[in-house]
């Protein structure tokens, strides 16, 4: 993969699935170690109501892949954002990587104070934001709060809200296909076509710089893209009723692929005489 | 809906997710009723292991929906398809309903038998053929056997066999949201976009008639059309390879759509008035 840093650029942001080797290959770990440059890597375990446990885990993974200066920084409530300790933590961080838990937990908690502050300085000067589950979720503008797992869409069954906004026109699930969560997604898409829904399987990730991202992992990335979409009963239907949708472009990427997300395009796309002819030939 | 018997033109399918509400509303299963006529119905366990209690439990619900003639027809092994007793069962049979269990032990059971010759012959007279997960999932000419529930499909991991071949172009796949089936589903379609994927949610149904279907039920018919596809690594990746596919068309259908699988396009593009309609009905 290129090298993502660029001077007056913002940093990368690196949007894991949950569920992260952290054992073996350890493939997206590794990626996010490549964008620290050797510098001070924050764990925010905000998300987690109960934090024990988690910074233990990567402080392991981490080790072995060569991060010394690694540190945990936690808020039990707003109050704790201005402790000069805490905010003390982030200052001269290459990145910050955010665990797993409730995506709510890091919008109330810290949306709007010095610590977000911090955090987004960090991404403006070219640092590495990393989150896992919810803090994949979280950096969404409109993030997905709840919804049903293992079904379809039923209208009604879905709770949004904003989230950190650190891209804007995607909205992230995670634990994709692991738990069955394309109906809701199709759900939130249905809500505004303007929004990708996107969904991150476990141990995947993409990384995302200057509004275009690479998928690494072993799992797929689906990009649900509603702008063609000719016919939905979102706005008309009953609660409860299960979601009727047309035309939507659905695109499966796996590592090595790569998505443009202002021409909401995959980037590697194959030259079209080419692709008229596997056209061409499919339909024969 | 539309009274479905024709003379002259093969009967409707009724192809059904798994799970259809026996003792509520049964929307599905009255749905079958109607296209019998007050004849005789068949169900035919032959997908089960150990057909001991589907039938009873379809007796009690067919019975409150007023249908008296109603026989079980379960062949241990093809020996048996040969039994004049078994096959006099089919005799003036209004319709035969294949329960759940395995696709593979319909196709190989009664696949090239006397039976399956008289459940054709059913068909062609007009008669009604339904059936529930196993037995919707048969009725394609390439059925899926078996594939990962829950993960995103992984180059290889499939298993396909010929089906009964009731419908073409259709590869059916059951229980779908709620067993996470979107990516053996992808995978199925990546192999040959011709064939439309299609995802039953359980207690829903389409009732196929004359190349086109309805949607009835709770939860959500998926269209998977992969016509238009762009990309994809499935003759090259290795095995275990997650799958890469751009450029997939996807429809979500709920109560009250429709859709035109020779024109793979949901038939009914939206009226208003009428939508409305179908949903005041189908909300009861």
């Amino acid at each position: 993969m290129a090298e993502h840093r660029k001077r007056g650029s913002k940093g990368p942001l690196i949007m894991i699935g949950g569920g992260e080797d952290k054992e073996g290959d350890r493939t997206i770990l590794r990626e996010v170690v490549k964008h620290l440059d050797g510098g001070r890597l924050v764990i925010a375990t905000v998300a987690s109501h109960e934090p024990e446990g988690y910074f233990e885990a990567y402080e392991r993974a981490f080790a072995e892949l060569g991060v010394t200066d690694l540190v945990e920084l936690y808020v039990k409530d707003r109050a704790e954002t201005l402790d000069p300790k805490k905010l003390g933590l982030l200052d001269s961080a290459a990145g910050v990587f955010f665990s797993g838990g409730d995506q709510l937990r890091i919008s109330s908690q810290i949306g709007d104070t010095p610590i977000e502050q911090r955090v987004r300085e960090i991404h403006e000067r070219g640092g590495l934001l990393a989150g896992t589950s919810a803090g994949a979720s979280v950096m969404s503008e409109t993030m997905l709060v709840k919804g049903t797992s293992g079904e379809s869409y039923k209208i009604g069954d879905l709770h949004m809200a904003p989230g950190l906004g650190l891209v804007r026109n995607m909205i992230i699930d995670q634990h994709f296909a692991e738990r069955g969560r394309f109906g809701r997604l199709f759900g939130a898409v249905a809500h505004n076509p303007r929004e990708l829904g996107i969904g991150i399987d476990e141990d995947t990730a993409l990384v995302f710089k200057d509004d275009c991202f690479d998928v690494i992992g072993s799992g797929c990335v689906y990009v649900v893209d509603g702008a063609g979409v000719t016919h939905s009963n979102i706005a008309e239907a009953e609660p409860e009723r299960a979601l009727s949708m047309f035309d939507v472009r659905l695109h499966v990427l796996s590592a090595g692929d790569t998505f443009d997300v202002s021409k909401r395009r995959p980037t590697e796309v194959p030259d079209v005489t080419k692709s008229h002819a596997i056209e061409t030939q499919t339909m024969g």
